[in-house]
Formats: structure tokens, C-alpha cells, sequence
């Protein structure tokens, strides 16, 4: 691990998630020079004692060696598989993830949507978030959500139900199963999909997190579809972080004598929110959104101003550091064989990518 | 009766309701001529001869003995109870009503509200409908409603439990009860409300007039809230007409499992209508809103250019033949004491009104 890395892994152990004013100093100063600053006491925050307290308890090995028992993996800002979408978040995003799963995080975002409702949803909500997730992950479709009961679950298990990959992004550390009756439905995500936070094994589930963690489902999706949601609930706030960063919301409305339906039809009139009627809503307004970027802070930096959208979205889904077959690329674009082999011609000509068979590999430049 | 309300009777019995190019001649020529040019098959029309054959049936006096036998009677464009609010079709405009029930037309229609929906409705539909009546109709709202199965019965049935005004817009005469099995529906609506038809007494309901109907609906209220719609459906025929006369439109969402409430849902996602979810969004949205015109063809047109439009509002509400106390002018204003007394100050002072004690009637001028 180098020194950078270490910095960043201690500063998701010391720095409250989400946190604008110290990911600005982070981005100003760098990683290892907020790190020192936090020890000296050189930080002009009134939360100062609380960070140095827990940076003189954090231990680099300590939670080097958590990692295995969880059968965890970290993933830093500038790997391949850091989903370049978090960097919409800016300082607030996140300084790294611990993820359980063995899918790569970057390709499932590439064509992923948030479905997010209450915990005390209704029997047609659970239907609805089941029934939708289950046709999207057949599309191809990354469900993101969280791991509460209600909405969450029901995606979940939509998705799992279709064979499909679902992420699930937890608001305690990614070992921690809350709520305690889900440790089951977690363990089958992890099998197929991917259980994802930003706070270290071990960490216990508080109110703030959750809706720092909205943020994170938020930007990693390409929009985010609300199922039910009662007025003024925690989940219009993964609604209003998704409108925050240009994401498209989709609100599922329901009979106007169900209070849990009261806060879709309040996203719908208030124009937050586009009325979904159908899951197929959905891929009509998200498929043609170009929210991806290549542009990166990480080795993935090229370039590409001279790239379509549809070729800069092929050489997204290209890794770099392994081989990826036209399936898998299938699969990650969400793209036709045609139109991926046409891009791909383009990109190796221009040095962008390599092929060797039926293999292709981002080429380092 | 007159030679023009004469020749706009022989026009209702022979020309088919809401037919533009005949009521372009009518305004162009007058009524008298146009029936003239019928009789002598001076009309470039390809139904000249079906109107020569109505209009020699046509019997002045026997339409007239009809009216009373149906306890009904009749209205022209040019009486005090003419709703200006029908003037907004153009020459689409009925040549005259038939009505039975006792309530002024004109005083119901100035607070009113289309509401509208399927006749295959669900449980769920029938209850919103009725409950949402009711509550309007405590308010003073007037409902207005065809009397088809379903939500139009569900709607008048709400203000008859609440003891108040509900108008029924039939695409039959009057006097003909279609369905049959909504005749005690019919006779209760008569009681206290208004039964409404621009076809002669006997008329029987034919699929083209429910269409034609519905502009009526529309055009005599301030805004048009449909309940439950299937996709492709007659209802949207009312809100369509209600969105081209500028009046708005609510719909209410639903279960999107429901096809009934897939045609509000389709309404909303292509903004011709506001979604609903509690009756006093209706209120809300048509409160403010200034439908009313008092300049006319008739005997209230003065200029009124300089009044407020509250001041508008408050003498279109003032009777032209007869007194009408504070709480009746509250009743059919909408509006409070306080704003009734203050503009019928001004009305009073510059010559519109005429006071007495606590009442007030319209002036002559």
C-alpha cells in the first residue's frame, strides 16, 4: 500500500462521511498533508479533537488485516474500478470503499439504477420494486440500493430472483449486517452482486449515515427511481441528491389514500420526479443518458475529446488491467455487438484500446 | 317567444350539437336567416337534405307543450341564466338548454367543477369521487358530470349526500333517462340540482352526442378533475376539450397495476393535467383562476373594462331579474363577506348594481 493510499484509508477511519470542508482541504492539500495537519491539531474545525482522537487509534494494519475474515476488498480513487461517477460528488465523495462481492463495482455502475421507498412499504410497493428490478436486471441493469426492509429488500431480492447483479450500499461497514435480520439476504448479494460501503469493517449503523450514504447511491446510478415514500421520509433525500447532481428521478405513484404514496405524488407535482408507470419508464429516460465520464483523476485520464459519447462509453466499460471479452463488454455497456465493434475498431486504431482475439484491454498511455 | 329564440329552437331540433360550420352561419347571419337557408336548401352542407328533413317535422308549439309534461325548461344564449362561460366554444355553442331543477345554471356554473371518469370505475375511483364531491359540494363547489355509470354516478352521489348543487350534462333530451337504471338518480339530481341537455325533450343518447356532451362539461367549469381513465378513453375526451379552452385539468393517480388509472398517469407524464391526490388541490388550483367573462351577447354586457376581477366576478354573480341576498351573492361569488361588500360598494357607486336593504341586483344598462 502506498503512502497515499494509507492516508486515504486513514482519513475514512477519522473524517465523518461525506464531509465538504475536509474532502476540500483533501483535494487542496493532498491525502498525506491532512493526515499530518489532523495530528498537529492544524485543522480549523470544531470537530478536531474528535479526528485526532480516532486517527491515534487507527492502526493501517489493523484494518489491513479486518479485510480477510469479511472476505472484504478495498477499492481507492485512482483504481480501475473506482467508479469514475463518484467523483460527481467532489470533495464529498468518498476517500475509499470496502466492498464484499466479486463483481466490479465500475462495470455494474456503468448501467445502474437506485430503487429506493419506504422500509414500512406496502404489499404493492414490495410487488412493484420486485416485480421492476427483477425485468430490469434481466436488461442488463445494475439495481443499486440500500439495506433497509421495504423498498430495499424487495429490489434486492427482484434482482437476486432474476439471476442478476445487485449492489447493495450499506450505511454500516460492509461486514455488519442491519438491519440483524438481514444477514441472509446480504450473504446472497455478496454471492452473485456486491454489499459496498464507505466506513471500515466493523462499524455500526447511526442515523447520519444513512443519509450520507444516500449520496453515494445517488451518484452512482444513472437516475433513481422512488417506489413509495412518505412525506418529508429519508428516502427523498437519496431523490434530492440524485436532482442535485443532474441524475433523473422517477417516482411510482399509487392510490392517494396510501400515505407511503403521498411523498412519489409529491416528487411528481413538485416536477422533481417524472411519473414511472412501467419499468420500461425506465430504461426509455435513463438508457440515453450520458453520464459517464473518462475523464478521471486516476490512471484512466486520456485524451478523449475527440470521442463520441457511445465510444467513450465502450472505453469505460474496457478495464484496464484485464482482459474483457466482447460478452463481458456486452454486458457492461449495455451496447449491441455491432455497435461495440464498431467503436472498438475505432479505439484501437487510436491507440486507446488493445485487442488480442476476442479479448480487449484499456491500453495504458 | 320571440322570432330569434324561435329560429335558435328550430336550430337545436335540426342542426347536429357543436357542428362548427353551422354555427359560423348562425353568427354570421343570425339564427332566422340560417333557418331560412335550411328550408330552402341554400346551405353548402353535404346534410342539407337530413336538416330539410328535421326541419319540416320541426313544430314550434309542440316542442314547447313538451316542456312542461318534463317539468323542464328552456334557455337561450341571450337569457340572465345563460352561463357566459359556454360563449368560450365559439360558434360550437349550444343553440339553447334544456333544463330541469330549479337552480340557476349561470350561479352554479360561476364556482364549478367538471368531474369526470370511467364507467367501468373500481371501488377505489368511486370512493375518491364521492368523497371529493362531498367535500367540494361543503365548500359550495357546484359539480358538474355526465350520468353514465361509475364516476359520474359516484360524483353526483357525493354531493347529494352532502345536500348540495351537482349538474348532470345529458347527452340525451332531458326527460330520457340513459342508463334507465340511473333514473332515481336522475329524479334525485333534479330535486336540488340541474339536469342539463342541449337535445330536445325525447331525445335519445346516440354514441356522437356523449362526445359532443362532453365540451359542454368542460366549458361550463373552471377546471375538469378526472378520476380513473383507461388509455385511449372517452374521459379524455372532456379533459382534452378542457385543455384546449385553457380550463386545467387534475387527474388522480392510482395503482399502476390499475388500467383505469393508466389514463390519469399518461395525463400527468404529458403535463395536460396536474396530479391530484386530495380534494383541496381542486380549490387550490381553480380558485384563482378568473374564468369568467361578463361580456356577452346579452343584456349584462356593459363596460366592465375598468373593474377589478374580483369586481367582474362579484357582478356576474349579481342577478339581472331578481334580488339576491348577501349569503345567496356569498354562495355563488365564492368569495367572503368582507370582499362582497367592498366591491358591491364600488359596483353600487358606479352604476352596475342597484342595492336595497341587503340585497342587490344588476342594473340595467
Amino acid at each position: 500500500m502506498n503512502q497515499q493510499h494509507g492516508a486515504l484509508l486513514a482519513l475514512a477511519h477519522v473524517v465523518e462521511p461525506g464531509d465538504h470542508h475536509m474532502g476540500r482541504l483533501v483535494d487542496q492539500f493532498g491525502a498525506q498533508a491532512v493526515v499530518e495537519r489532523i495530528r498537529a491539531g492544524a485543522v480549523p474545525d470544531r470537530r478536531i479533537e474528535g479526528m485526532q482522537a480516532r486517527l491515534a487509534r487507527f492502526e493501517r494494519t489493523e484494518a489491513l488485516d479486518a479485510l480477510e475474515p469479511a472476505q472484504a476488498r478495498l477499492i481507492f480513487r485512482d483504481d480501475v474500478e473506482w467508479p469514475s461517477q463518484l467523483d460527481d460528488l467532489g470533495p464529498a465523495r468518498p476517500y475509499v470503499l470496502w466492498i464484499i462481492g466479486s463483481a466490479s463495482l465500475r462495470l455494474a455502475a456503468l448501467r445502474s439504477v437506485a430503487v429506493v421507498g419506504a422500509r414500512a412499504s406496502t404489499h404493492y410497493g414490495d410487488r412493484v420494486a420486485r416485480e421492476w428490478c427483477g425485468q430490469l436486471s434481466d436488461q442488463g441493469w445494475c439495481v443499486v440500493s440500500g439495506g433497509a426492509y421495504g423498498i430495499d429488500a424487495a429490489a434486492h431480492l427482484g434482482v437476486l430472483s432474476a439471476g442478476g447483479v445487485t449492489a447493495c450500499i450499506l450505511a454500516s461497514g460492509v461486514d455488519v449486517a442491519y438491519p440483524r435480520a438481514h444477514a441472509s439476504l446480504f450473504a446472497r448479494i455478496a454471492d452473485t452482486g456486491l454489499l459496498v460501503s464507505e466506513s471500515p469493517i466493523g462499524t455500526q449503523a447511526r442515523r447520519q449515515r444513512f443519509l450520507t450514504r444516500n449520496r453515494i447511491i445517488a451518484a452512482l446510478t444513472r437516475g433513481t427511481v422512488v417506489i413509495e415514500a412518505a412525506l418529508r421520509s429519508g428516502t427523498t433525500s437519496t431523490a434530492n441528491a440524485a436532482h442535485a447532481l443532474n441524475r433523473p428521478v422517477l417516482a411510482v405513484p399509487g392510490s392517494v389514500e396510501s400515505p407511503l404514496s403521498a411523498g412519489c405524488h409529491q416528487l411528481i407535482r413538485e416536477q422533481q420526479a417524472v411519473i414511472a408507470t412501467d419499468w420500461r419508464d425506465i430504461p426509455e429516460l435513463l438508457g440515453g443518458e450520458d453520464v459517464i465520464s473518462v475523464e478521471g483523476t486516476g490512471p484512466v485520464s486520456r485524451p478523449t475529446d475527440g470521442l463520441t459519447s457511445t465510444q467513450r462509453l465502450v472505453l469505460d466499460a474496457v478495464p484496464l488491467r484485464a482482459w474483457a471479452t466482447l460478452e463481458e463488454l456486452i454486458y457492461a455497456s449495455g451496447l449491441s455487438a455491432r455497435e461495440l465493434l464498431a467503436s472498438l475498431g475505432v479505439l484501437c486504431a487510436e491507440g486507446f484500446v488493445t485487442q488480442e482475439g476476442n479479448s480487449w484491454r484499456a491500453a495504458r498511455v
